[in-house]
Parts: structure tokens; C-alpha cells; sequence
């Protein structure tokens, strides 16, 4: 019956020493991993994010920017530089009887 | 003794075999993980990386951008297309005698 | 004979249980480790996407973005508001005999 115990003591014992230890390493190779995929994969992934920008023109005073583009900047016809940019997305050009207006338009997009 | 012997045996061997598999299965259980929680974390967070942007005006030659922005482009009173964006963030219009400058400033910003 | 099997199967059982619990404990670990490392490297990394942006400015009607740089928008000498972006990177004041055109070029940087 004594060697019985010291049996089952060594059976008990020795697999729960090898967890313990392995939690260790384990926690520190997630660690690990998680920090070396994460870093390469945001940068990877990061570098595809870009500024995408195109232009539309339209006769008359007012110029639209294509859906998910915010207008970062308008051209006038009759060389006029007067103009505002309506809900973020148009253009409109202030000056009287203006024949044509156009939207500088951009958007950050993920590239690639 | 013998027997002692042979137990203690299976008992230190057989835990070391688990841990060894267990090992192989771990580490690509974590690098199967990692990836997938990194792609699908990195997409849903860049798509919230977008141009935001805002226009500001005021009397006279200069408008300056909000704190955080960038000026994209600058409108003149008076057709005025001739103008310098200072220190990135201010338009200043070149005409002489302007009556107002308004400035587009642009970020990126994370939204949602 | 007896006494043999009955500790063999106790080397064998208490390892096996070992290592089924110990999966569990691995696998949302893993899972933690993973989102926690994932959120906050993303978050940071995120914050340093940043628009960048620089003026140029040539004599003529032709002004040219730095290389990785899109035109958001451009401003002539004489007055003139009448421009068009040419390769997404150019600008190009349409006034007659125009004397200067600038470009204000911005991209989405990883800044510091």
C-alpha cells in the first residue's frame, strides 16, 4: 500500500510540474507571437492606407464629389478663386454668371 | 524495486509526451489565432480611418485651420485665386485689400 | 500484477486530464492575449496615421507634387482661380501668361 501512494504521488506530481512549466512558456510564446504578428500585420496592412484623391467638374456653379470623397479644394471658371464647400462634399463658386466649377476630391482608402 | 522503476517511468514519460504535442499544437493554435484576430481587428479599425475635414473663414488676408488640421486649400474674396498656405495650417490671400480668406482643412481622423 | 495496471492508469489519466484542462486554459488565453495586443497596438499605431502635407511652387502654369504626394488643391499668380490637376499630382493654372502656380500636395503618413 506504500509503494501504492508513493506511486500515485509521482503520478500526480510529475504531470502537474510539467503544466506549471508549460503555462510559463506558453504565456510567454503568445506573448510573443501575438506582439511579432500583430506588429508586422497593422504595418503591413497600415502602409496600404492612402490618400486617394479625383477631381469632377460640372458647368455652372456647383461641382459634386463622388460618394465617400470630401472636397478639399474647388476650381472656378473665368479665372475666379472665389468659392465655399457645401456639406463637405461640393463646391460652389461665388462669382455672378460663373460657367464652369470644379471639386478636388479625396478620401483615405486602403490600397492594395 | 523493479516495478518502482518501471512506473516511475510511464509516469514522467507519458506527461513529457503530452507536453510535447501539446506544444506543436499550441504554437499553431496561437499563430492561427493571432492571425485571424489581427486581420479581422486591423480591417474593422482601418475602416475607421477616414479624411475628415472643415472650413473656416475670416475677414481680411488670413484664415486659419482648427487645431489638428491641415489646410488643403484656400478661396479668396474679390475672385482672388492667388494665395500661401503658412505654417501648413493658414491661408493667406495675396490680393491686395481682401475682404475675406477662408481656409479647407482636412485630418485623418478615427471615426466611430 | 493488479497494482501495475491500476498505477499505469493513473500515469496515463492524470496527465491526459492535465492536458485537456490545460487546452481550455491555453485556447482563452490565447484568445486574451491576442485582442488585448491587437487593440492597443492597433490603436496606436492608428494615431501616427497622420495627413502630411507641403506646398511647391514653380514660374509658368505647371506646378509639380513631391513624389508619394497627391494635389489637393493649387493656387495661380495674376488672380487667377482657374485650375485642373493633371496625374492626380500636378496643377495647372488655365489663365493666360499666368507668371506662378503652386500645388499643395498632402498624403496619409506614418508619423513618428
Amino acid at each position: 500500500m506504500m509503494k501504492f501512494a508513493i506511486f500515485l504521488f509521482f503520478a500526480a506530481l510529475i504531470p502537474a510540474k510539467y503544466a506549471s512549466a508549460q503555462a510559463c512558456v506558453i504565456e510567454s510564446l503568445i506573448n510573443e507571437k501575438v506582439q511579432a504578428a500583430v506588429d508586422s500585420k497593422v504595418s503591413s496592412i497600415l502602409a496600404k492606407a492612402q490618400l486617394t484623391c479625383t477631381s469632377t467638374s460640372a458647368p455652372g456653379a456647383d461641382a459634386f464629389c463622388p460618394s465617400g470623397y470630401l472636397a478639399t479644394g474647388c476650381a472656378c471658371g473665368m479665372a475666379c478663386g472665389s468659392w465655399d464647400i457645401r456639406a463637405d462634399t461640393a463646391c460652389h463658386c461665388q462669382c455672378a454668371r460663373i460657367d464652369w466649377t470644379a471639386a478636388r476630391c479625396c478620401k483615405v482608402a486602403i490600397v492594395g
